[in-house]
């Protein structure tokens, strides 16, 4: 993590709690995924890709979501809105969740960030670090179906960097590794006691 | 579903429970999932390639779970060693699992299904269909990431089919969304009240 200005990015501070998994859960669960050094260094080959493009990205994802009303309720305040400040706050951590996803650091403050976020997406966390009045919970089947239009629409920016299909192909899958395993890590807090 | 000789393989009868979503909010998980008419021809197309191969699938499959004892914990009995008989039944109805997965019929007795097979994973209804008497849970964690080891073994056996390379990704493509819907609905028995 490094400083940002960025309200609610409390990546690697004392506001994150402590993630309830271990570093050597972490790892096997990084084994079943078959997440492998190939696929940390192709992560973070992306970044160099992904950096430049990071808000036309953001553009096809918020555009998905907006056309998405199943979705696009999660930013829906009480009058039925969208909440266009709400909207603007998370997107810019959102911007740097693609950076940060492309570096690939999967350290201690790394898995706790994650509890954090997914904290951010269900009920006991949602709306907070804004002061949103949207939607008080993210389904979590949503939250884990995300992966596939987050990763598909990915694709055509990642090839768009002259990188030969091979090379394309090989940062996707780690994409998709990277996503599925943050996407389980958010789940966390959905779960009951001990079936995580 | 059809009639089979398969023990414990109860789709499309009385004894699976009803899903708690209903057939609408599965149209929208699909569509969260980019999952459209392509993807179910796709898959039904994946079931000509495939059908003749199921064995040495499996034969992957296993021998992934048998390498990681954390995956293998889930098929160990209490002398500490894999019940073969377990392992064995699962096994038929996995077969299966393969075909019908491809035939891609999302109906209210598929739905139903998944719903039964989500409670054979969590410790509500782990071991009782075969009368096993081995872990009782499988952590959701390694449920979900399974996804991985699964599409990412089956893309050869798709290429040998001989499809022009286009046509093994779509088949890929729909397999990644296919098996990822259903890890989703397997999660649901895992989930706190009102959270899924």
């Amino acid at each position: 993590m490094s400083q940002t200005d960025i309200p609610g990015y409390t990546y690697g501070t004392d506001a994150v709690p402590r993630s309830p998994l271990s570093l050597d859960e972490l790892e096997l669960l990084k084994a079943t995924l078959l997440m492998g050094d190939d696929d940390l260094a192709a992560l973070r080959r992306s970044g160099q890709v992904l950096a430049g493009r990071v808000e036309e990205i953001l553009d096809v994802w918020y555009g998905f979501v907006g056309a998405n009303p199943h979705l696009l309720a999660a930013f829906t305040g009480p009058d039925g809105q969208p909440d266009q400040a709400y909207l603007a706050a998370v997107r810019r951590r959102f911007d740097r969740w693609i950076l940060d996803t492309a570096r690939a650091e999967y350290d201690q403050a790394w898995l706790d960030y994650q509890q954090e976020i997914g904290l951010r997406h269900h009920r006991s966390g949602k709306n907070r670090t804004d002061g949103a009045r949207a939607a008080d919970h993210i389904p979590l089947r949503y939250v884990l179906a995300l992966l596939v239009p987050i990763t598909t629409t990915l694709k055509p920016f990642l090839a768009e960097g002259g990188a030969a299909p091979d090379e394309v192909e090989a940062m996707h899958q780690a994409w998709v590794k990277a996503v599925l395993l943050q996407v389980i890590l958010w789940s966390q807090p959905y779960v009951r006691d001990g079936d995580f």
